[in-house]
């Protein structure tokens, strides 16, 4: 079976070619291809299929979790199967769109960059995170998936916390789980690491860095229905544009192999 | 440039093909291949040299640990290599040898398994590890690199342990550091864990399974000089046996994709 590799800003997938539509592949297989030392590895898997006829898109993003479970969207995996599609011809131009169980999202080219439509961020109630017996108060947000935004305080410095365990949250605010963004400096520069729910640290996470830019414009001035935000995540750097209607994503992506695989 | 990956019970290894002996990989393109979300991944490198003229082997195992460094042997990187060799046709028939920095190793197929020399366990002192306010008492072993064997008492869990850190160790005895495995049953039988020095927790150890097999059968008879000992690892099962002379380690090893990559 075909696949290749590639990240952006750290997230990384395996993308499997399926120009035709005609691979199954189960839970399991995607756990396998996913596993980092028993298979190729990857934060997720993107599959390409062809999208259905009468869409605006030519191409499918049938995205899932490194565990083998489906989710609708992820902003860097779109990024990243923007640029396999690029790489290889399946598409070309600056402006690329692709369908997504999240419905039709248009991938721009920006420079070396590509840039995404995440949806527009929307803010929820204050709350908390503890970690390590330290507590910090928290804005809840979702980009379709829940988020909590703590901005730390100038002393604290990022490095030191201990991402390794999942940080304590308030699971009737977060009755599903929540991803943590712990964020350090203000709009329009901010830093921040991710626990993401059920994975742990990632160096990266789309729509993470998505809030966290939207609690920073917010925390700048809370009429503000526009700006532009720098967020450093461990694995680079991503540039977001807030609009009224929406967030829109850039940075980098990048495929690094391909080959052949006997996994699946 | 070509690659591959494979494992043995879980230690993986990106394959480099230089069956010309003409590539140069710099320890920084070594760091990126092994990067398990910016390159390809794994917890070590294979480079795939011609050996020397007048070796009995075909051909040199150039091993890199993931940061770069160089290291002289790897028990689960030869069975792998081997594996890559027969698969390829780079090497055929029953018994394999294979030049090391450590000098020439001969690999055995034995059945769906690849055994492989390791050389002879040599017991130092006793000393003792710290983790998580627990202190265990060990046996140091040394198999060319540093290891502490640790028995559990019989009311501990393996799984319970914390090994996201470094478990404390004595630095008169180990000045150079030291991979410390925990270890849970009695010979012929036994279960293991492993931080390795510098790495963190892996899934399988070639040296460890190896000093903890020495260890496991010096325990159940201080005279014995032979024996076979089962080591469940964390990433499969590995069968030991030990002579008066060396120590053989035996298990699977599989490549599971090749391809092309760019990064290097």
């Amino acid at each position: 079976m075909p696949f290749a590799k590639g990240h952006g800003t750290g997230n990384d997938f395996v993308i499997v070619p399926d120009t035709e539509g005609r691979l199954s592949l189960k839970p399991e297989d995607v756990a396998l291809l996913c596993d980092r030392r028993r298979g190729i590895g990857g934060d997720g898997l993107l599959r390409v299929v062809p999208a259905e006829s009468g869409s605006e898109a030519e191409w499918f993003m049938d995205y899932h979790n490194a565990d083998g479970s489906i989710a609708e969207m992820c902003g860097n995996g779109l990024r990243v199967f923007v640029r396999y599609l690029l790489d290889t011809g399946l598409a070309d131009g600056d402006v690329i769109p692709v369908d997504t169980r999240a419905g039709l999202k248009t991938a721009v080219l920006d420079g070396e960059n590509i840039r995404v439509d995440m949806g527009p961020a929307e803010f929820g109630e204050a709350s908390s995170a503890s970690l390590d017996h330290y507590t910090w108060a928290g804005q809840s947000v979702s980009m379709g998936n829940p988020h909590l935004v703590c901005q730390l305080s100038e002393s604290d410095d990022l490095q030191h916390l201990d991402l390794h365990y999942q940080p304590v949250f308030d699971a009737e605010v977060f009755p599903e789980g929540v991803n943590v963004e712990f964020v350090t400096g203000h709009y329009p520069h901010v830093a921040m690491r991710v626990h993401e729910r059920g994975v742990g640290e990632t160096l990266s996470c789309g729509t993470g860095v998505a809030a966290v830019a939207a609690v920073a414009l917010n925390r700048h001035d809370a009429d503000a229905k526009e700006g532009h935000v720098t967020v450093d995540v461990p694995g680079g750097r991503l540039e977001v544009d807030i609009t009224p209607e929406t967030v829109f994503l850039s940075g980098p992506a990048v495929v690094v192999a391909e080959g052949t695989t006997t996994l699946a």
